[in-house]
């Protein structure tokens, strides 16, 4: 979905203007019917915003056009996703959230036409949800991929899963599964990782464990699911025998990327929910809103924000031109935007006092969907990581090429000290 | 009970000897009794787990010997609360706890010996819980105290007290009030706001709509209070007429800080647990604690701990020796250590990844407990703008003093730029 | 200049090959003509690097064709700016330097033909520097403008300039100099500030004591400018008679952007210096690159970089499209920028380690160059203040507009807490 | 001379008695002599201030008394090492400047009585300085002692040292070196580094190029050092040969923590120079010490600087009670004070804003001064890999001793997510 379809030659102004549409609609269909903190978007309420979004005009941005989306390309689905996530539960009824947003690009990307008619159109019109079973417990596939340990063998013409997921996101009530397993090379296919997508009434599948993480905004919750001799027909296979990691990375890059959009829409709401307080509240005799206290809190919330999008917007922009490139930068959206996401929240929950720690404000529910950010699609600790290798390896490279090294100290001996 | 009693003439032998016994309890007794995470501790656990601490010599440490308690002197509660904050319901176990805690304090200094009979002995001894009724809605008593709405009028040889309060933190369930109200001078007394102690169970008195806070180890939620025509004698006056924003200054000074000596405890066990899982641990083929991007973290935790530490104890021998310079004190402190102490666990979660997030482990929960003391005991700004004041005041007078003034730019003009 | 004049018609290929041939003259040509630390460019290597960078075609991006320079327009300075920054004198080099550049930048959209003949002709060639006369010692025009003090008052055909200015960067040896000065209203002219452009060789300018900053950068320094009785034409006028404090916004937008863009590249120098040092140097047995506390400050300084690239391309895009929208946006970039890229050159000193503090390699200057921008051009303080108003103000005409105020607290009170 | 010697019995008012005359010394002799910003401390005026001191019977406060000192115990150093460094050069005056002040230390505790007569009573008096020769240039001993390079060997009853040192603070003018050497085992002896005390005019030892460094408070520069077939006497020997590493422990611990006494003692002038500074400014209609930004900066250089002082207390207490403690625990302490000593320094500068970065006051010079501290004695990130490694070192001991493993996630699935 990286490249818009010949129905969505989408310009500047159109995409402002399904912004503004969206905006509308989150703002005036959405908000009234969220569910209080805590609480969870039941299905019939789900289902009723869903034939909303689609009545308006605003459903899937991200989704082609022929899939009964609006055909965005990658670069501008920040002003989209931003309007979506302000409020919590508008991921869910505009069908761009996690994990089915990134499935749907996957599968709009890797699978054969048959797989998409069979599993992208129910995806995108909302009639299923989808999982991403990746993540294994200790010591198996977490902040390091390469440790898998579900398996797939080849029985003649199936393939036969056996592994134990877990924080599989979505899982309860999804309709199908795209599953990450270890496979064997063949003469014509590389040992590696290959992805199959099965369906969750598949037998050998069992969702098992739920566990209770402090989120509310994700329908399916983030069970454990287990493979029991799981078998498969080989049209399950997703794209190429063996190339699973490297799905994995063009899933994610955008993936994350999308995250850092919803969660910047809450960030916002937050920011707003507190300069409503500050507006109307005074404390010792001033307005709090002109308290140098709460200006430095406000003022920071607005500089987290501002390089929130606007390191969104480069790096979208990169995934369109130069997917690898964007892919890269994706680690550094996804470390600044977390944080600062999170930065924003718990500041708004200060200026709002009290409240801002009760469920009479949604801010400490903002604070616990947001929390995870930080840690999942792979911890921060682990794209720092990442970034401070690739920022080596470019200036090795550079100078490996001829640039100067400039780290030799010189000695400048001509006076006293 | 900031005076040792005859009774309890502790040396640092035997605090260091109370601080063994209590850690050995918390750790050997009450942490095998703790709810899962996001449950409160049940009535029946906690009269039996009380009952435990007073036959190991650990309950009620902070209470002179005569109540019942084990008399120590407050230069030395920091080593004991931190033990007891271990566990997130260590303190209610020891009796040891916010709001019960500060109100023991302010009875010893302040109540007449029928007051203390009444109300300290069976405060003290676990048999009631209180709490104390300041804060109001907006734009009552808040930040800032002296908006005062809650009002006390004489009645003949009666008092008459209505109002408004909320996040009464600890008032379902509770014995008795501290009331602060708003009273009229007369030729005696001046005006200003004078504190009553009223039961309960007085007809004035309604405990109202639950406000429903991200913290569970407070028994009794923070609920509003109204108080509708609520009728005292003059005995439920608390100390002197008038007197009542001074007396709210004794209380608050010491309060504050145990807060910090409470959730200091907690900090050091969101610690051991990312300790432990870092031990344990291997990610991309390495311990997780030789990891440095760890290290950088468990490095920054041990930094938090012991500055809060330091400057707990700083805090406490002067409220030991000059209660004043100590309650300005506590203001730093306070700040400090609510930042610290979130910091801590923030962390912790981090290390733990997806179990630091889900109910599994503790760590999500005890961030929601020390989240609010950032904002509850004077938020940090308010706290912040009485430090930055202080100084500027205590610089000014050393100047007017004689001191040289500092800031003159000298012009240094021999040669050129 | 925001308007790309027709002999400049440049896109995004026109500018990445001046941008790359920009590149390979300051790496090839500029860095080996650097002087040492704490040393000053001298005028016999600046002028022959001026001409070489005429030569090289890279002289003035900024500048129009017209005047001799490349004609880019404003939103892609960014990427030549940053190139010309990554040496300390580049920006000097290629005549892109403050207060130059933004003089030049004034003069293009407010000043007559004559005007600009005389005045901009010169100064975009690199035949005279110029300076900015606006701030004045306390109490005067600092942080705050309107505090102004210097006046002009007419005198026939004539205008007489008093007043006292200090920080007037660049003034020793400039050609010219734009000063602020308070005007009074007549019957056509509004009361309020001028702009007058005077000759620094007009007998009623002195410059004054030298102020010595830790910066060397600057050509000229930052010496007090003392105005006696200084009489100039009516020709003198910059633009219209009252309206000097707009055009002074007008100035300072893209001035501060362009600082931000300058400094991004010594922060990325300084990245560099620090990445060649962890490449080749040991410490504990291991390679400095591989120690996770080394890629924590690495993986800091990319998120500081790419952020602040960020940020200055989304100001300056606003810029060209929306000067107003932009101003305001270029508060918030200044800040994350001015901070950010301190924190780089700090972090890359630390990884050097004591050469980091030495004249032995550049650092230690680079950090007393970048250091002045949080306070320069408006402290952070100042534009944090301004940045929270300008939100609170955005919030409060939404919700005047009809959008729901969403910080009243809800009671929730169904059940026991 | 953590002990105090019997003439020296301090008690808490002896010490407060001499903190109080250290303090009218400082700053009413001391501070009107002080060299301008970025000048060095000329020997006629040390050599006069430092009879003052004498005079004072404020001199060398930690030198026991029989070597004409105070006599001060080090859990009592904290309060008169700030007073001293208050002034850039009060404590060259006192002279308990580093190095002589760590070498003073282990001269007591380790010399014999003839080296004592010889080295130290000229050093405590004032007469000579010394340095401290242990770092060596890369790949030798920096951040890891153990990759110590210069050797010692045995030639009869002479060692003959040979090796190449550098950032030896202090060097130009000493009068003598403890130098650290590698030596090899003997039956007797075993292998490891071994101390000497060398006379500056041996004539195998030549000081060589000087390093600039941003400071200025050292007199003496941080020139390197060579050691060429250098010979000495046995009696040269400093403690028992093979011991050099725990001796420089032994150093260490406590010279790191009077670097974080002394500079804490900077930090307080700068933040009264900011006091002054917000005290008489006004900005945009107000006192500048009543906006709230600048409120922030002067509330968080408060909690900087009492944290400080109570980690110093705190680790000073434990390094007379418990050494091997209070050497890890001054790890904390270093990397506490450092940071925040430095942004201590940094908001006074931004405080006085353009004057603060330059030499109009002496702010700017003192970032420069106290910025080396994260580098020296240690860098904070070497010392945050030893508090990581420390801390989880403890726990599993603790764990291994029984205590619960508290990192199991538990599987609580009872319900429905």
């Amino acid at each position: 979905m990286t490249a818009a379809t010949p129905e969505a030659s989408h310009t500047t102004d159109t995409v402002e203007e399904l912004r503004q549409r969206t905006r509308d609609f989150i703002r005036g269909t959405v908000l009234p019917a969220e569910p209080a903190p805590g609480e969870r978007l039941d299905q019939a309420t789900r289902d009723r915003l869903q034939q909303a979004a689609k009545d308006a005009g605003v459903f899937a941005p991200h989704v082609p056009v022929e899939y009964g989306g609006q055909g965005v390309p990658i670069q501008w689905w920040s002003q989209i996703f931003q309007e979506a996530g302000y409020s919590p539960i508008g991921p869910s009824v505009l069908n761009c959230m996690a994990p089915d947003e990134g499935n749907m690009h996957m599968l709009n990307l890797v699978a054969t036409d048959e797989q998409k008619r069979r599993y992208l159109t129910t995806l995108a019109s909302g009639q299923v949800r989808s999982c991403f079973a990746m993540t294994e417990p200790h010591p198996g596939a977490g902040s390091d991929p390469d440790a898998l340990l579900t398996s797939a063998r080849r029985e003649g013409d199936q393939w036969v899963i056996n592994g134990h997921k877990r924080f599989i996101s979505g899982a309860v009530g999804a309709g199908f599964a795209i599953v990450m397993a270890r496979t064997e090379g063949t003469d014509d296919t590389p040992a590696g990782a290959t992805m199959f997508l099965v369906d969750m009434d598949n037998p050998g599948i069992r969702v098992g464990e739920h566990i209770h993480t402090i989120d509310r905004a994700m329908a399916g919750g983030h069970p454990h699911v287990y493979f029991e001799d799981c078998t498969v027909s080989s049209e399950a296979v997703l794209g190429e025998v063996g190339q699973g990691f490297r799905y994995a990375q063009v899933r994610l890059g955008p993936a994350r990327l999308t995250h850092c959009m919803r969660w910047l829409g809450l960030a916002r709401r937050s920011l707003d929910i507190a300069l409503d307080r500050s507006e109307r509240r005074t404390v010792f005799g001033a307005e709090l809103k002109s308290l140098g206290l709460a200006q430095e809190l406000i003022a920071q919330c607005e500089i987290d924000i501002e390089t929130s999008d606007a390191i969104i917007a480069k790096t979208g922009a990169l995934l369109a031109s130069d997917p690898r490139a964007g892919s890269a930068m994706s680690s550094i959206a996804k470390v600044h935007c977390s944080e600062a996401i999170f930065r924003v929240v718990d500041r708004a929950i200060q200026i709002c006092g009290g409240d801002g720690v009760s469920d009479g404000l949604p801010l400490a529910q903002y604070a616990a969907e947001v929390r995870g950010f930080r840690i999942y699609d792979g911890s921060n600790e682990t794209h720092k990581w990442a970034i401070a290798r690739r920022a080596s390896s470019r200036r090795r490279k550079t100078v490996d090429a001829g640039a100067p090294y400039q780290a030799d100290a010189v000695v400048r001996d001509t006076e006293s000290h």
